[in-house]
This record gives structure tokens, sequence and C-alpha cells, in this order.
């Protein structure tokens, strides 16, 4: 008899707020047909991964199992959860359910890779059943800061799965779905074997407040403002378009959305039909004939990207706008830990132009996408799940989350990415694990994270380069003098001597002294030549370079 | 007649948080005695600073003049106030006053760089006066989270200024001087034109709390945990680590300070007389002795820095203590912004330990070290000045002081690095900008910002580095193919062709095209090269590398 089991993988998002991708499987063991819930990817940043475009979890495991993959579960359109569906799934090839926005922007991202769209199915909500092999699948509608996010009712014959995705518990977020707590309570009594539950913002006390409070404050303070207002939010949070639009509009400005992220976001909005009566706005290029008392930009670049209109706007004029003594910047969003430097350079910025930045500080202009404390507790209680095991967090998070469900009486686990759960018996217990690593977008290449490549160019840039040439004659004799080369060094040492100087005359006794053995045997001289250059620069400069050697041998030309 | 005029130009400290330097002057215009307050230092970032260890203001127009400076006074003993005394004071020359434990530290400073530490003249505050020229200055005692901080009270011929130094308003510190509203009265009622103040908590609007409602939560805290507790402090607010080992005492454990930087501002604090009654603590060496449920720890690494105990304990056993499931780790601190991804890799590596993580969420473990809003507000009514100058804040910081005194109904100025204020007359006004720098020390040796060294090390981290040798004979005909090398580079481009065989080829292509004019010009054979390679690297990687061309000519040898 075959026994078939249940199991849980998280290959990231488990351990990070970032790159989300879980798989779960059904059938015999080593032979489970699989379901992949979300393919999305994180940023890098100069610390830990300078040059890198975009990370994404690396699916190696996913790949070698391609032909058990029964379909591409994607939660809801933020780009760490579909961002990576263009990169991946040609190493996949599964189908991808996705409902109608979420879908059009999975489209895309196919398209942009030379992949065909037409592997994105389109499917309507709860009560709609999918079929994936062994697997049935719903689209619950939850509320988010994106519309048509959904949770994943996942059935199988072990028991049921309720993937919450992210969610908040908003009853009214303006587009998109809102929280229903009769949905889920009927899902709840229905049975749920393992809630796998957001947990971003777990550490947050209060209940979550819901989008309809933003208009009151955001129309008081537009209504208050004397000259230009600019205002910059996520772009693909269209309910908070639509709010700060409608907010500008009852303050009598018209309204200009900029930056192309935001704009793209909107027109697919309206084309899937997600996005309804929004009110009408003028074109980028008209903005700058509207006197800036009646105008109100909405813009790109909460975090205080470079390229970003915010920051354009807060280095100059952009599209025809200047920022001035008088005019007023809003950050209707949250900054995200690591990007507090990039955001105060844009305030900074600002504040030098003389315009009144207003930021989160008092909450009175931004509301979070993600279930609070509270809140989590209360689809604790709503699902009833025999077990919660925590997902789209950090270490800590998950941790939290655990404890606040075993306080409710609920068992829960933390199982961070690479690990595995078997979920089928009464006590899920972690039967695998491998080291869930990461893949690097790095220019037009992907490239592992354990490749070396990242880490030579940190120590590049914490401690400069230098390449020494060498040229042997046919006799292996030294034929001319060493020359060194430096890149991000300083040109001088201690006592104002030239370090390149120093380092080629060291050199140059270094050979002097070498026996013709040495010189013959590439490797030695090499490493030779590697120390001299690296105990010259520690003496001179106080520092360990990166040290590259080519010796050209005539006898090899 | 000459006519004295009074100025006042920061270099550093006015625009960013960090590396204070604030220049006062008085006599005729051109030949003013200077005072110079503060010397300090700011730490890099791998953003913008790769590989530079500290970053101090450019003091070369102060060392122009260094003839006219009459003396340097050091407000109170951080890195950003004192932190360059050792690296500037040979450029700058003149006699260093500060309060006792302050001039230890600074005398430390010299020491560590050959220096003569008696340079250093140790004063007693307020009333005692100091002569510098056309100057006599006052120490005045404020409340701040180090010992002995202190204002400035500067008089001339031509009025007075308070220059606040870092402060809080702090009736019961603990170690150090309490807050005296008298004190700032008297000084308000002996006149002061100008007051110059710190602007570092101006966006926080609630009054700031004492460090003595610390001592009830934290032996609450720490009487409640069951492992051990293990808690960060800065290791110069001593008044914070004594609080923190009275509440470990209290609750019945033993104490042991972990950290170079901690015990020696301890026991700087104890050999000046500024902190005394410090409870009795154990060696680190016998910690592991102590059972846990008994033991506290103070540790460095309040900002998660890789080497500091705080993180060295995140990642294993450190001085034979390993923290593990049940513990308590507290920080007693606030994250800097900008070092959240750091202090984020310590609490999860904790969280995966098991270890209860407390940080200041709710701040009931930590007050700050500088005044709040309301308690700008007191101040500037107690002082009654002319003018407010906001100083220590980035711009933003700087703007909101401003306006807060404006609303106050006090003047205000918003002067940044290397503004030069004319104070003398009844309405004061920039008379001069000059370009305020920066100096890094990179390893051991003092560089510029703008050389250019440290953009050529975030170019190789952010596009990798390409070396390129070529060998041309007597005739400058190409001897051999040209060599790629590369560093912080992927070894394949698209469709896993190798790219430095990519590039060769190219090269040798692009060689055999050459004419021998070409060959011949080292310049235009360079550019040539270097063309070559970014083509061949756009197109199989996406990215344009730094390139390095070394051509050895034979006719050169």
């Amino acid at each position: 008899m075959t026994v078939n089991r249940l199991i849980y993988r998280p290959l990231g998002g488990a351990g990070e707020i970032g790159m989300n991708c879980y798989v779960y499987g059904y059938g015999p063991e080593g032979r489970e047909r699989l379901i992949v819930v979300d393919l999305g990817v994180t940023f890098g940043d100069m610390e830990t991964t300078p040059g890198v475009d975009l990370i994404m979890p690396d699916v190696t495991w996913l790949a070698e199992r391609a032909d058990r993959i029964e379909g591409i579960f994607i939660t809801h359109g933020h780009e760490d959860h579909v961002g990576a569906v263009g990169h991946l799934w040609p190493r996949l090839r599964a189908p991808i359910h996705a409902r109608r926005f979420t879908g059009a922007l999975a489209k895309l991202k196919l398209e942009e890779h030379g992949q065909d769209p037409n592997v994105v199915q389109i499917h309507e909500a709860r009560p709609e059943w999918i079929e994936a092999g062994p697997f049935r699948v719903q689209f619950v509608p939850v509320a988010h800061s994106i519309p048509e996010s959904a949770g994943l009712l996942i059935e199988t014959h072990l028991g049921r799965i309720f993937h919450s995705g992210d969610f908040k518990l908003d009853p009214t977020p303006g587009v998109g779905d809102p929280f229903e707590p009769e949905v889920l309570a009927q899902i709840g009594r229905e049975g749920v074997k393992v809630l796998t539950c957001d947990s971003t913002n777990v550490f947050s006390m209060h209940p979550g407040r819901s989008e309809a409070t933003l208009a009151k404050p955001l129309h008081e303070l537009i209504g208050s403002a004397r000259g230009l207002v600019a205002t910059t939010t996520f772009a693909s949070n269209i309910a908070r378009v639509k709010t700060l639009a409608e907010a500008g509009r009852a303050a009598g400005r018209s309204v200009c959305l900029m930056g192309r992220a935001m704009r793209k976001m909107v027109s697919v909005g309206q084309e899937t039909g997600v996005l309804t009566g929004f009110p009408p706005v003028i074109a980028p290029e008209d903005a700058s004939s509207v006197p800036r008392q009646n105008l109100m930009l909405i813009v790109t670049g909460t975090q205080g990207e470079r390229r970003a209109a915010s920051a354009q706007l807060s280095r100059g004029k952009y599209l025809g706008i200047e920022m001035k003594e008088g005019d007023t910047f809003l950050f209707s969003s949250r900054t995200i830990p690591g990007n507090e430097r990039g955001v105060g350079r844009v305030v900074n910025a600002f504040s030098e132009m003389g315009v009144d930045v207003i930021d989160d500080h008092d909450g009175l202009y931004h509301v979070s996408g993600h279930a609070n404390r509270p809140d989590l507790q209360q689809v604790h209680r709503l699902i009833k799940p025999e077990m919660v095991i925590p997902l789209h967090g950090e270490h800590r998070h998950l941790r939290e989350h655990a404890k606040l469900a075993i306080e409710g009486g609920i068992a829960a686990e933390i199982v961070t990415n690479g690990m595995m759960m078997d979920l089928s018996g009464d006590a899920p217990e972690v039967t695998e694990y491998i080291e869930a690593g990461r893949i690097y977008l790095d220019g037009s290449v992907l490239i592992g994270a354990l490749d070396g490549v990242v880490r030579d160019r940190i120590r590049m840039s914490m401690n400069g380069h230098v390449i020494i040439t060498l040229l042997l004659d046919e006799n292996d004799k030294p034929l001319g003098d060493p020359w060194a080369e430096m890149e991000g060094l300083p040109e001088f040492g201690k006592g104002g001597r030239v370090l390149s100087e120093m380092i080629e005359a060291e050199l140059t006794e270094f050979l002097d002294r070498a026996g013709a053995k040495l010189l013959r045997n590439d490797e030695k001289l090499d490493d030779g030549i590697r120390r001299v250059v690296r105990q010259v620069s520690v003496e001179e400069i106080g520092k360990k370079p990166e040290v590259t050697v080519v010796v050209s041998r005539l006898s090899d030309s």
C-alpha cells in the first residue's frame, strides 16, 4: 500500500522579509506532486551585495523536480511575490495560476523575458476550485496594500492548509477586497490543519487601522498647504494612490502621477477592472503649466531610490517641475529598515530647498498592509488551525509569531528556508534540511550567492586592488622592472612616499634575490609577489589590498 | 580705528549628526583670533565610503590660520566631539581645554598618536573662566549620556554666546551633572546674544525622561529573567552602565563587563573621580564559572558592529560564554539610523538560539542623551538669546529647530558647515562660504574625500574589474595574445560562454585590425582596448566593468 504524505518546504521568505517562495507536496515520499506558492525577489544593498540587481531564491531543488510541479500559484502582485517569475519560470515550466490583476503583472514579467505569457491562467476567487494534481486550491480574497491579494486554501486528502499570503484586516481598504471575518470563520469551521501565516507586523502591538481613516487627515493636510504638494507612496498600492488623488481633488488641485511604475500600476488596475472611479489626472508634460498652489504630484520613490521621481525632485528639476520654499512633500509610506540613509538624503535635500517634509512619524498619513499582533490573534481564533507555521518574516518575527500562537493555545513550529516539514501526522516534524541558497541577477546574468564574485567585489571595495605585471625573458629572467598599477588606493603612503614606487622597489629587490627555481615556478612567484605587495602596503598605508599578478613569459609567446 | 567682529563658522556637525567642529573668531576682519569647539569624527558606511575607517572634518581652513588659534575646547568625551583630536591636533597645535574626564580621554587619543598629552589643560567648571585671547570661556555643566558634558559660555566684547554642547534636561542623570534650570536662567539674565544649540531630538515631541526612571523597569525585567541576562549600551554611557549594573546586583546577579571600550570607560571614570559607588564586578575570565541564572553581562555593540561583544555572542562562544534558549538579551540603547540591518543580524542570530531579545521598542529601558522638542523650548526660554543658531543635526533638524525658535519669538538662522556668520551687529549675516570638506582615515593614511580613491572602490564593487595585459615587441607588434584577468565578475556570460575568452578573442581581432600608428600610440591603444572590453561585457553580462590596461613594450625594456 502506498503511504502518501503532505510536506511543506519554504525556499524563501521564511527567515527574511522578501523573495517569497514556498513549496507544498503530496504523495509517496520522494515522489510527492508539488505546488509552488509565489516566486519573489528581494533587493540587495551595498554592504552585502554591491552591484547585484536582484536577489532570488535558489530553486535548484525545485528545478530538479520540475516534472513533479503541478502549478505555481501567485498570491499577489508585489515584487517579493511575483518578481522572479520572468527569471525563474524557464527552470520550472509549470502553469502559473493567479487572479486577474496579479496575472496581468505576471504576464508582463514573462513578456519582458521573452517567455510565453499564456502559461498564466486567470482564476476567479473562492468558491472556484483549481485542480492541481492531488491538490485543490482556492484563491481566498484578503485585504492588503495591492488589489486582489489572496490567501490560498489548499485541500488534500491529509487535510487542509490555509496559506495566508500577505494580508491586513481592513473592512474598508478602498480598492481590493475587504476583510470579511465570516469568510475566515467559515474556512475555520470546515477544518484547517495548518495555518501558514504572514508574520511581518507581529511586533506592532495595536490593531491595524483602515485605509479609509486616511482620507480626512490627508484632505486637511493638502487643503491647508500653500505651495505645491508632492506625495509619494508605493506604486503598487493603488488604493493609496486613489486615496491621495481623491484628497488632492477634494482640495481643489489638479493631480499628476509621476514615475513609470506608478503609471503602469494604475493602468493595469484600470484594464483589469480592479480600479474604478479613479479621479481624472493630468499628464506630466502639462503639470508645469498649472499654478503650484493648484497642483498635487503623486510620485514614485518612497525609499529614497536615487533614480525615482522623489529623489530627482529633491535634486532639482524633474519633468519641468522644481520644488521650492513653501512647498510640501509627504511620505505616505514607511521607510523599510536599511533604507533610512537614502530616505534621509531626500528629506535633507528638500529641507535645503525650504520644502516642508512630512513623514509617517505620527502615523496619520499611512497604514500598513500587514496584520498587526492583535489582528494575527483574531485570525488564529477565526481559522482555529491545529498548528500555526509562521512565514513572511525574519527569524525574530517567526519566533514571536510562534510564541503568540502558543500563548493562544495553538501548536506552532518555526520552519525556516530549506527545512522540510512532514505535515501528515498529528505531530508535524522536520524531516530534512537543505541549505536554501540565493541567486543573484547581476547585470543580465544569474550567479550563485556563493560563487565568490560578490565576495571579491566587497574585498576590492574595502581594500583596493593592486595589479602587478612582470615580464620574464626566454630564460625566465626579469625583463625590465615589475610594474604596479593601483585602483581604489591612496597614491601616497606614510611620509608622502609614492605607494606604487615603494611596491615596485621592493619587488625589484625581491626578484633580484629570487633564484632561478622560484622564477620558473608560476605559483611560488605569484605567492612571493603577493606577499611583498601586502607587506609594503601594510607598512605604508595600513591596508592589505587585493592583488592580481600577471606574469608574461616570452618563453610562452 | 580697528573694527572688531565676532564670527561663527561650523566645519562639521552643522548638516549632519557627527564630526562636530565649530570655530568662533573675534578681531579685525581677516585677523580674527580663533577658538575651536570640538574635533570629532563620524563613521563611514559601505554605500558611500567602503574601506574608510573614520571620517573627519577638513580643517585646511583652520590649519592655514593655526597661528591665530587661541585654544581648542572639547565639550565632552563622545567620539563625534573628541575622536579626531589625535589625527588633527598636529595640524592645529593649540592648547586643548577640557574638564577632567573629557581631558583624560583626549590625552589617551594624543598618546595613541604619539603626541604630547600635556597640551591638554584640565579645567574646573563655571564659575572658573578660561582666558583665550579676546575670549573668556566657561565650561557650564550639562546633563548628557556621558559624564562631565559641558556647554560653553563664550564671552567677547561684542556679546556672549552660549554653545550648548550635547545635552538633555535630566535632574537625576545618575552619573554626571544634573540639569539645573537656575544655572541656565542666570546665564540668560546675564545676557546671551546667540545660543548655538543641539538639534538632535527636535523631532521628539514628548519631554525627555530621566535616567532614574530606568531603575525600576530594569530591576523588574532582570528579576523575572530565568537564564543568563546580557545587555548592551554605549560604552561611554557610564551612567547607564552603572544603572544596569545596579539593577543586576539588585536582582542578585554577578555583573561582568565585556568589551574593551566599556572597561576602558569605566576605569577612566573611576580614575578621574566622576564615577563612584560602582557595584563590584567579576572579571570576564570568571564569568563562565557563575551559574547562568546568577549572571548578568554588560557588553559593547549596541549597533550590531561585527567585532563587538554583542555580535560575537550572537555568533557563538565569546570569552567562554554561550547564549542559549531561555536567556535574555537587552538593548538598552537606540539603533542609529543606517545601522538597522547590522542590529537586525544580531537580533535574528539570537532568535535562532532561542534567546529572548528585548529592544527599545516601548522605550522602557533606554532614555536619550539629547533634549527633546519641549526641552529645547524650555532652554530657549531660560537662556532668552537674541538669536538661536541650531547645530548638531542634519539639515532637516536644523531647519525644524530654527522654526521652533521663531515660533517662540526668537530670531534663528540656519548655518551649515562652511558658512561664516558675522554675529557682530544686530542682524547677523552670512559673509562667506567655503566648501566644507571631509578627510578620511583610510587604514593608516589620511585622504581627501574628493581624491577619487573611494569613488574607484565603489565603481569596482558595482561593476567588477577587468585587467588587460598586452605585450608588444620591439616593432610595436603584439607578441602573443592579449590576456584578460577579472576580479569581481561572473566567469560565464550569456549562453555559458567564458567571459574572459570572449574578451580576449575580441581584443585579438581588434589588434589584428589595428594599424601601426594606433599600436604605437599608448593613449589611443588604451582607449581602444577599454572600449572593446566594455562592449563585450555589456553584450555578455550586461555590465560595464572598470578596466585597467597594462601594455608592456619590449622597446622600453
